[in-house]
């Protein structure tokens, strides 16, 4: 007999999910994808260098389209949102957005939730004037190439200092125009510890960025052309000509919750390691709309990002072609770029240490990306945060230029498997001038590391 | 009562011992180092990118002078040749090399050989003909240099396509010369598996380097005026201006030898793991001189390369000045570049782990360096070698373009935790499009990995 799965949301998570499944099956799954958008398959975080015109075209970040996905089999249907979720009756409600197709119910044997996280919008007076966008979303960022092609913006506002919005500031820039960046923080780029996220800021200042920290918006303002002229704060107007909203998402679960199923203190939906809703059989949810186990702080954690939203799609997909996938969670790990400055992290970072109770200390130390000695050598800062006495590694965040950012994954591979700084000074990495230095900068981190857990630790009086 | 250290061998270990010793102590150390070359403290992997133009100076490859190490306190005698260890008497003889010096004896508390290595240099007829250079040594490097600036040299020959090899057939391109380099192994690069070394060669092609393998070179001709014309081998003789020879090293070891200290298989001192010489409280031996124990095959190896030399070098002077280091082992990480393209290596490569008696599997995948749609988006191919039924990862070797040889560091920090193919599958790496595609290349080739050993499992019949 056919089982018939019903997926809500056809991005990473959901096609992933589906084309693993149907992939591993024998024929005896069908296999439902519900799409309210235009696209499948699409990389979000690449938007920025679409607008940017680093991607000439948009169809370069389409991995697989609608068509490509019916030619392996999967029923996807397009501009068909999902209203409502009988959970007893194993019924899906749907509505044709373009309201000329069909609206209905589907019954399922399992249902997979792969609805993605909704952008943070605050309630702000005039947020929804022309030339204000939102970049989460593939139309979102159409949106934003056809406003800025079909006008002579000049100045640019990008609203929130996170990774989509240094990341739309260096897409601004390319495009020629005048940048400004505004966050709330004291510092931009909150994910790192401020004292990191000053370098970011000079960085970003160096190329020619206004960088407007501990700045709130108030509102918007419009021309009489009813298009935004300027962003309205504390400390007075910013003229602007198109404006970028990079304050982050959340967690799309409205549809799940008003069904009954369990959200977590992140706001994402409570899963197993197997991706499988708590108390729900035959309910499953992954990417940004579910809540992750950090294996640091052991806390539930949201985070928005594709590598993890394709890891639990081929989870979901492998579980329900009667396989065995289980997430082991995160530890947080993170990458990013603004021209050419690379910023990663991973673990905890100060604040978060402390609210997992965490003691600690830290050590910044500064190296070179390659031997000094080489041409292109250029400085880097990376940041260890490292628990008291036991000197266990929790944290590690890098700021520097060419070829520094990826060593955050030497540091996320000594975390994942509980590594203390002592251990990591000797490790063996690879060297040869084009490369690093004698010693890698991870290897210098964990040096000074073990220094400050020894200077940490209480000495008895003589 | 002052304390004596006498150190022989004035590079990475040796200078490093000292200054670390030195820096630790209460003014109750004396330190004396003998070196019979020019030079202190110098990256010697650095000459072929200085031979190359790349940098421009010589003096930037040498990281501290006879000067400054005399101005931190070290008793720096150069051009000073130690010629006899006399371990009951604790004396060391020596000679001044340039024989306007003095000749004498040095009594020693502790002794530290830090003699490094020697190029393997085969008897061949004709070896000695001016315009062949070994590339060990600052010294040769300033002939090699000397040597090209003052000839019309067109046509160099590169005897051995290792490590030292590869860099020099760099080197002699980017000065202009038509390179040919040869090896007697079927594929170059024999620090990874024929199938890997397979993608250098048809890359160095590429790139315009003629790559005679499976060749052994019988002797060197020379021209008129006693400089080399010509290579000879068995396949016939290949015409040369210029003959860089990099047939590798091995550990310089005659006067601790001749002492009585014990020497390994791979022809290294055998030290315990603070670099002690077995049997010897007080005498002390660390970089390219030593045997380190291989943290998978268990064996002893020898490996020449200046981020060991350095390690050993801080861990011989934190226990002379009463601290405790202890070098935990290699696993033969290691990095390379032949122009664009960077070479990766840790762990065993399949005939190491078959001589170590490993059950393995293989698997090679492709991927890209960054997301296949960003711009400069390049393939690169991982090589996995995993032990069967468990699944742990027991060595990785990566070649590909930029951005793809550093995360060999990954692998060797998945392999020092002794971490499984199936774990990695779903570790927390950092990812965005300027950086990876959301499967990055090293869990891509965990996955294969997986499978790979998945599909070696004998099925019972059903």
């Amino acid at each position: 007999m056919t089982r018939r799965i019903v997926v809500i949301g056809g991005d990473a998570t959901g096609m992933s999910a589906a084309s693993t499944a149907l992939r591993h099956s024998d024929g005896e799954l069908e296999v439902v994808v519900l799409e309210r958008g235009h696209y499948t398959s699409y990389s979000a975080c690449g938007i920025p260098y679409w607008i940017a015109g680093d991607v000439a075209e948009r169809d370069e970040l389409i991995a697989r389209s609608p068509e490509e996905h019916r030619e392996a089999g999967i029923d996807v249907r397009m501009r068909t949102e999902a209203t409502a979720i009988d959970l007893e009756r194993q019924v899906v409600s749907f509505r044709a957005v373009d309201g000329d197709g069909e609206d209905g119910e589907l019954g399922y044997d399992d249902l997979v939730l792969a609805t993605g996280a909704v952008p943070v919008v605050p309630p702000l007076d005039g947020v929804d004037a022309e030339g204000i966008h939102g970049v989460q979303s593939l139309e979102q960022g159409e949106q934003i190439v056809k406003d800025l092609d079909g006008s002579s913006a000049r100045r640019a506002v990008v609203v929130g200092a996170g990774y989509i919005g240094v990341e739309m500031a260096e897409a601004m820039l390319s495009r020629g125009l005048e940048v400004t960046i505004l966050d709330q923080a004291p510092e931009p780029f909150t994910q790192i510890d401020p004292d990191m996220g000053a370098l970011v800021r000079t960085a970003m200042e160096d190329m020619g960025i206004t960088v407007l920290t501990g700045t709130a918006v108030e509102g918007f303002d419009t021309g009489e052309d009813g298009r935004v002229a300027s962003v309205r704060t504390a400390d007075g107007a910013i003229a602007a000509d198109i404006v970028v909203l990079g304050l982050g998402v959340k967690p799309n679960v409205e549809l799940g919750k008003d069904a009954g199923l369990q959200v977590g203190q992140s706001g994402g939906y409570v899963t197993d390691v197997r991706m499988r809703c708590v108390g729900h059989e035959n309910v499953w949810a992954g990417g940004d709309c579910v809540e992750v186990h950090h294996r640091l702080s052991g806390q539930g954690v949201a985070i928005a990002l594709g590598t993890h939203a394709n890891k639990h799609g081929r989870i979901i997909g492998t579980n329900l072609s009667g396989g065995y996938g289980a997430f082991p969670g995160v530890l947080g790990t993170a990458i990013s770029k603004v021209c050419s400055l690379e910023i990663g992290r991973t673990g905890l970072g100060e604040s978060e240490a402390r609210a997992a109770g965490f003691g600690y200390v830290t050590t910044t130390i500064e190296s070179t990306n390659v031997a000094g000695y080489f041409p292109g050598a250029e400085m880097m800062t990376v940041k260890l945060i490292v628990e008291q006495r036991s000197g266990r590694l929790l944290g590690a965040q890098i700021v520097g230029r060419a070829n520094s950012g990826k060593r955050i994954d030497v540091f996320a591979t000594a975390i994942w498997n509980h590594m203390g700084v002592e251990e990591m000074t000797f490790m063996d990495l690879s060297y040869a001038p084009p490369f690093s230095p004698t010693w890698d900068a991870v290897l210098v981190a964990a040096r000074q590391g073990v220094k400050a857990v020894e200077d940490d630790i209480p000495r008895s009086p003589a």
